[in-house]
């Protein structure tokens, strides 16, 4: 089975359950929707799991629990929202020391200070593996959540950063590189220390521009698959205009590992992905430069049918569903 | 570590974070209290773990899906609220079948179709062990919620089941009984199939009378522990007072199991332990069996003090935390 199916098996479950008017978006969605009075909360999880998203070889308590935190920010970003509050379920072993469960929860409180995020709930169990479920509640105004699903034809494809960076870091950090190798330390940071863009994620949402926006978690062509999916559009994105950073290229030369892999399907940057309309596209890339002192990147375009392509040299090729998928590639090198 | 030293540590964390007056209840209950608009929102999370919840040698794909829903949908019975809609995030290996993951599936939707519960959203991720953390939101008129801290000197302790009827089941299971052993069959089907006591929770909230409640999955020795501890207050049980199915007897005698470590610390029977003001008991028992068709047993009394004691033959034993610990206790036995 690979990932998609199973998804597919779940939403089909979620299709015969009972339905309340209460929820405003389901299991299609970066996060759930939920309308309570006036206001929207924006609801998401996800699950980390040792020797299948870190190994303790090189994933420190520290960075642990900010990854854990961080990914399901990066999901209420992708919605345009402001995370509020999260609920923690973490299992561990007996043997874990008391130094390496306060590294984890000062890292854990430090990154929900700068979060702004309450603690409200968890649970503890004891594991062989180390397990952490994070479940975040996140709001937006009414009228500024951004979807998967309205991605248009003629739309631009953009992203927020470096594609392939955390993917290369990941390489790296499997290989015994460490952080102190300066010329690697921006990747193995991009994998251990995402950044989830929160403020780009609300600006987008406020300027009413962006039809359609995912996370980069599993890799541009599984992502914006999604995004055509969900949208019922194709899109086609230009291999010479993909932001790659001179230390990913340099990393992919020396470990003689394809490029376009890391950047197409290696997954985990956590920046964002979204489509505006082409006339609105120059103008919003100054603003964000502006405003936020950040660049974005235009990478493609929406097309009608249902494929992702690559253009390259005036080929084309299908990369749809080429992302990362947990039942197919490995992330993390099994012992 | 124990469990409610970590338990402790993540306190402390939850304590210095950002506080929203939409939380009305945060770590230390069943579940966290939200509060949008007019609507009290409920949040519960729990993770599930196997060989430390159960093995596969005795837990079904049908079973385990029905277990992780309905221990979640108990912590909102506990508050006395309606459950509504849930995530779950599953971990499996790439061997796990399409067959046993159908399954899995099968119950999941007949265990929400039962409970009425929409399922909005998830994560799935290989792991090497199963994991499935569910996370499930539900919803309680104001001034209807029951917490943990309300219990007061003189209140009499109720519960709403037997007691110590899962961990019977577990230790049968784990010496490789099953359901068909008839004698036994009650007791497996309490360890696989706990009836989380949504209705009883809730006639309980309407009626305005009960002061805490919490519901058993650690024992309660653990469980009443924490309402103690919540409301500032110590408890008395009765020893002679104590439900026990004459299953759970039977099945300690025949292995030569300390019948009233299942009882006070087996925990996972899920049932209601609450308090109401000694001048309403009898009344209230008598609404239940009326309304409910149900049975409660009244097995002691809160007192002033912080401890919770046995009281058996006269004598006095303090049992205050003698319930399941993650930590310290083995639930499964490890392979």
């Amino acid at each position: 089975m690979e990932e998609k199916d199973i998804i597919q098996l779940f939403k089909t479950v979620a299709q015969n359950l009972p339905f309340y008017p209460f929820i405003k978006k389901g299991i299609e969605d970066d996060a759930a929707v939920l309308k309570f009075g006036d206001v929207y909360l924006l609801w998401t999880t996800d699950l980390f799991i040792e020797n299948t998203h870190f190994r303790w070889e090189w994933m420190s308590p520290f960075a642990l629990a900010y990854k854990a935190l961080a990914v399901n920010i990066s999901d209420i970003a992708a919605m345009g929202g402001k995370p509020l509050c999260f609920t923690i379920s973490i299992g561990f072993p007996k043997e874990f020391s008391k130094n390496k469960l306060q590294e984890f929860l000062q890292s854990l409180k430090k990154t929900a200070q700068e979060y702004k995020l309450a603690l409200i709930g968890g649970d503890t169990v004891e594991s062989e593996k180390t397990v952490i479920n994070i479940s975040l509640l996140g709001t937006a105004p009414k009228g500024q959540i951004i979807f998967r699903s309205k991605a248009k034809v003629g739309d631009i494809i953009c992203v927020s950063n470096y594609l392939g960076n955390a993917a290369a870091g990941l390489a790296l950090l499997e290989r015994g590189y460490n952080v102190e190798d300066t010329i690697f330390s921006s990747l193995i940071n991009a994998q251990l220390f995402p950044k989830p863009e929160v403020s780009l994620g609300q600006y987008l949402a406020q300027t009413g521009l962006v039809h359609a926006m995912i996370d980069v978690s599993d890799g541009i062509a599984s992502d914006l698959t999604w995004i055509c999916l969900e949208s019922g559009v194709g899109a086609e994105i230009y291999q010479e205009k993909l932001p790659i950073s001179p230390a990913c290229k340099e990393a992919a030369k020396r470990f003689k590992i394809n490029l376009l892999q890391w950047v197409l399907s290696g997954g985990e940057d956590y920046c964002l992905l979204f489509t505006v309309p082409a006339s609105e596209v120059e103008g919003l890339k100054k603003d964000i430069q502006k405003k936020l002192k950040k660049d974005i990147f235009i990478i493609g375009e929406i097309t009608k049918g249902n494929k992702v392509y690559l253009i390259s040299n005036g080929q084309k090729e299908d990369i749809s569903q080429k992302g990362f998928s947990h039942f197919k590639d490995k992330r993390v090198w099994k012992n």
